[in-house]
């Protein structure tokens, strides 16, 4: 019986310590203590940030985490690194700038098998610019601020893992809201994925949506939107969007892609219950 | 045995008489005489636009082809249009802006209706404005110019009616060769489709994309794309590709999704066979 593996988008700047919510949930989702895990950190140019993660991925628990060089098109068809994807519970993409994982991934081997597999069971993560390289529609750089504006949201081909929707990341941290409205709304086939950072959304093979760790995943869904001036407004012109629903998932909090559901499993978290 | 539709992007001014061999061949490829042809009009701002193609369509041999009258996103809604599409031998896309056509039919159930129902056998042609909605990755706006720069193009979300290719469209006339190398150079997992005026590509359910009518469809292919410089360059600045390969496809030219291989079938038609 074969099910597609999970997607998990974090939102960047996630606990990596042996804490860590975040990272100790995907170890867990690639099958805990021995699992196999792959690290490609391409969108980084900063040296190390490869060998960070396979020694985080180590401490909580995987079986001698990889880090993949691949840094040109070409190493992208190298077969022993196609071989250790190949044989991989799941991947973790690193952050850095997610054009570069487009620009050096996009079309080669590595991506198609990236995509290819987590369809056999592959589960896959990305953090900050990996979370954002994940959908089909990737926003590849924008403006801030939480109200859409006319061209305020370049979008890129990402690796297409998962079609639904369109992923940002550190969402409240640097105001998001603004550009992924303005990408909703030119065409509200789509559903936003806000995730704050050290938070994911832990999306299975059923399409429902979970948030953990400590902020919140922000779900845009425009299905029911009844107009927006999205093809009138001109460059940072205020945009208009009407009947747009938001969900505000924290920790329990799930939302499916299928029938657009949002549901709170158990009590949000709360150090006193008290007003402050 | 059904076989998905064809899908037959258009580069916009196609000749409009009796003799079009562009329109033309699309009521073939409908059946030819009889044929039930839907008429989506959204993108056009002008309100004799969806007649003038009931018009054209009737003169070819279609039987009372019929123009929706989409113009709001609840109109998309409406079950009496939707039941002429889920008629419909072939539906053809008028020009106009194709973030209209994003905006206004993006997500509603007759972008859906097109989409699932070319993978059954429904036919769809679009020319200018819908030629682009029919891609996954739609070029929605973007400079002039022959070659690559920074930020020189915006994507969107299209129909997504074909997924490997993006369309552009005006392509000789209006200078867009750079446009479709900056949008592909993003993500090289794309072939670019640049259509001329009074041209079309027409994909058949095998991949296969022919070229006919007056001008050129331009294929550019980045499969062997060793490098490029599209997450570095600054807006504006010149853009670094190396290893794109084009093909100029004529009448009698087709071009292989699939396998990527380009083809002439017999000869490129010429007045006098002469030097000029």
């Amino acid at each position: 019986m074969s099910s597609r593996g999970y997607i998990v988008p974090i939102g960047g700047a996630e606990d990596r310590s042996a804490d860590s919510a975040v990272l100790q949930r995907f170890v867990e989702i690639c099958g805990g203590e021995g699992c196999r895990i792959a690290i490609i950190p391409t969108a980084s140019q900063l040296p190390d940030t490869g060998s960070t993660y396979q020694k985080i991925f180590a401490e909580l628990g995987a079986d001698r985490p990889k880090s993949l060089p691949l840094f040109r098109r070409e190493d992208a068809e190298n077969q022993e690194w196609l071989g250790v994807l190949q044989r991989a519970d799941g991947v973790f993409i690193t952050g850095g700038n997610q054009l570069r994982l487009s620009t050096i991934l996009g079309g080669t081997s590595t991506a198609a098998m990236v995509r290819e597999r987590n369809l056999q069971g592959l589960h896959v993560a990305g953090t900050s610019a990996g979370a954002a390289i994940l959908s089909e529609h990737m926003i590849a750089y924008g403006k801030e601020g939480s109200t859409p504006r006319g061209e305020s949201v370049a979008l890129a081909p990402g690796f297409g893992v998962i079609g639904e929707v369109i992923v940002d990341q550190h969402f409240r941290q640097r105001d998001r809201l603004g550009r992924l409205l303005t990408a909703l709304a030119y065409n509200p086939r789509l559903i936003g994925l806000g995730v704050d950072e050290d938070t994911a959304a832990v999306i299975g093979p059923s399409g429902d949506v979970e948030a953990i760790g400590a902020g919140a995943v922000t779900v845009v869904d425009p299905t029911q939107l009844s107009y927006s001036s999205a093809d009138e407004v001109g460059p940072g012109q205020a945009l208009s969007m009407l009947n747009v629903r938001v969900h505000i998932l924290v920790k329990g909090g799930t939302f499916n892609l299928i029938d657009r559901q949002a549901a709170q499993h158990g009590t949000v978290p709360s150090e006193t219950g008290a007003p402050n």
